[in-house]
């Protein structure tokens, strides 16, 4: 059923029906009365593109993030769409697979009015964001993995903070040699996470050994045979900080293979929201950042810019505090079974 | 940059320009060249809800899910997110939360020609699928949880065979009272599920045990009060078969609770697509689906359907198969540690 037909069934002109559905003041009220009986009737529905154009408004976010099968970024999308459900909004989503080629790309695509507004997560790979600095007339919110000099709202944990409490954990309780394993050094929440892991050392009077620091990359084999040379290593770290918790799983794997027991030989936490955290064997001691709320959080402010049309919205940037929650990978000597 | 602007700059009429970036033959190849020059120049890009409009084409689908934070549709959907942008389509999530109200709405939402085409995999609750049979111009697979009786294709796993191969493989390992935890039984999934536990039981001449036979809901404190129930009393089952993860981990956490030891007291085995079930404690024997290949096989054949045009294409449904991956939690006694 098109306007058309509508039309015709009514015995209207299109252009009287049409501008009865959008309550024109040139129709009278017992035609509107008419016009839009017939038209449930009939179940008439506007066509939405017909109408974003006509409003300049497409109902419809953007949210870019680099992977969706992730125990992070699963629900902080189902926290921004159950923002975008109650607004009547629509949720586009994209994948960067971690490649800055694949987000140019994407932003690039949004420019030309598909989206009302846009919601993402930096990739590992992302060194430049001239992409990001031309989308000048497009509200924009960043979470998680932010382009600090970007004035544009951001929605982060407090990852330093963190960083610093894993690593004061793991000193607390025996650590002396502390590796950290890290994603791209280009990720804000990298540097972050790694300027916590700094203070603490520096806290706790422990220098600072580049060797024990690695910068692991998109390639898991890779990762392994860094892991796996540094666990070999004669002066071995006795405790691991990893970045994202699939540098923990990856860790778990080798202490397995070269027969390092966790707590006793190497204490091992990292961030996680996993929900089986609790359930490894060892079950992993976490900083688990609140996924949903940021989502929520995120969505809530991209909303507000999106409905005063503002586009340069200095808000202020919101920091979310994520939990150390421990469990058995960094048990201490004395207490452990 | 609007068409407004762009003719302005060109000094031609709106609908000159607008033909010319069309490529009509009423408009001479040199003024062609020079709009196409200037529109490049000028970095201006066709509106997409006007192009939409035009062509009657989105180049949009919309996948409905129960839930995006889960081990099962994340990846489905990264596998079909990597089709759609292989074919430059834009992909809209829309989450039921096993809510089939939610569903009704999200399939009324769709109808208006803001998709070519939608993939689903229906909620828990619905018990009804009117508002599916309603979309007879759409193009519409199914994927994991379907509709039998409605023509459109289908990409599922072969469950009834999973749930045999579980059920058998728990009997083999010494089990006799097998408790089998399932969604609601409105889903396909979970008929076939229990439709392949009771062929096992059959086969190895068990009889079936109504009270061993659980259905859980989307409520979790219910559900572990539930397998609390069961797990204490007295003729308790030496083995649980959980269709979904989620349950297994309940199981986990109230054997825990009751000092019941997992696989000496209990054996668990569970559909489930996590990558740490080899590091839970113990170990997790699961059925693994082909999430992401799903995704993709899923996604091709919708293309296939938007691109022909084809509502009613009645293409033969796929089958992938799921694989068991046995691991510490369904160890037969002789083999225990």
């Amino acid at each position: 059923m098109n306007l058309k037909q509508l039309a015709k069934e009514l015995n209207l002109s299109i252009s009287s029906v049409s501008k009865a559905l959008r309550d024109s003041h040139e129709i009278s009220a017992s035609t509107k009365k008419a016009v839009l009986a017939k038209a449930t009737d009939l179940n008439y529905q506007v066509n939405p593109y017909a109408s974003s154009l006509r409003k300049q408004k497409s109902k419809t976010i953007a949210v870019v993030v680099p992977e969706v099968a992730n125990d992070f970024f699963g629900p902080v999308i189902s926290g921004i769409e159950s923002i975008a459900q109650e607004k009547g909004y629509h949720v586009l989503i994209y994948l960067t697979h971690e490649d800055m080629q694949k987000e140019v790309a994407i932003i690039k695509l949004l420019q030309n009015g598909r989206v009302d507004g846009i919601m993402i997560s930096l990739s590992e790979q992302t060194t430049s964001t001239a992409h990001l600095e031309e989308l000048k007339e497009m509200p924009l919110v960043f979470f998680d993995r932010v382009a600090e000099h970007i004035d544009a709202p951001k929605v982060t944990t407090d990852d330093k903070n963190s960083g610093f409490i894993a690593t004061d954990h793991l000193i607390k309780n025996g650590c002396k040699r502390i590796a950290f394993l890290t994603l791209s050094q280009n990720l804000s929440i990298s540097k972050k996470r790694m300027s916590g892991y700094l203070e603490a050392l520096k806290k706790n009077r422990i220098e600072r050994d580049n060797s024990l620091i690695l910068n692991c990359t998109g390639d898991d084999r890779k990762n392994n045979n860094s892991i796996r040379k540094l666990l070999k290593r004669k002066n071995r770290p006795d405790g691991v900080f990893a970045s994202v918790e699939k540098l923990a799983i990856s860790t778990y794997e080798i202490c397995e293979e070269l027969k390092l027991k966790i707590p006793r030989d190497i204490k091992v936490i990292c961030f996680s929201n996993s929900q089986t955290a609790a359930f490894l064997n060892p079950s992993l001691t976490t900083i688990t950042q609140p996924a949903y709320e940021m989502g929520r959080e995120a969505a809530t402010i991209l909303f507000k810019l999106v409905e005063k049309n503002r586009h340069h919205f200095l808000l202020e940037n919101t920091m979310l505090n994520s939990k150390l929650i421990v469990r058995n990978s960094t048990r201490a000597k004395r207490t452990q079974k």
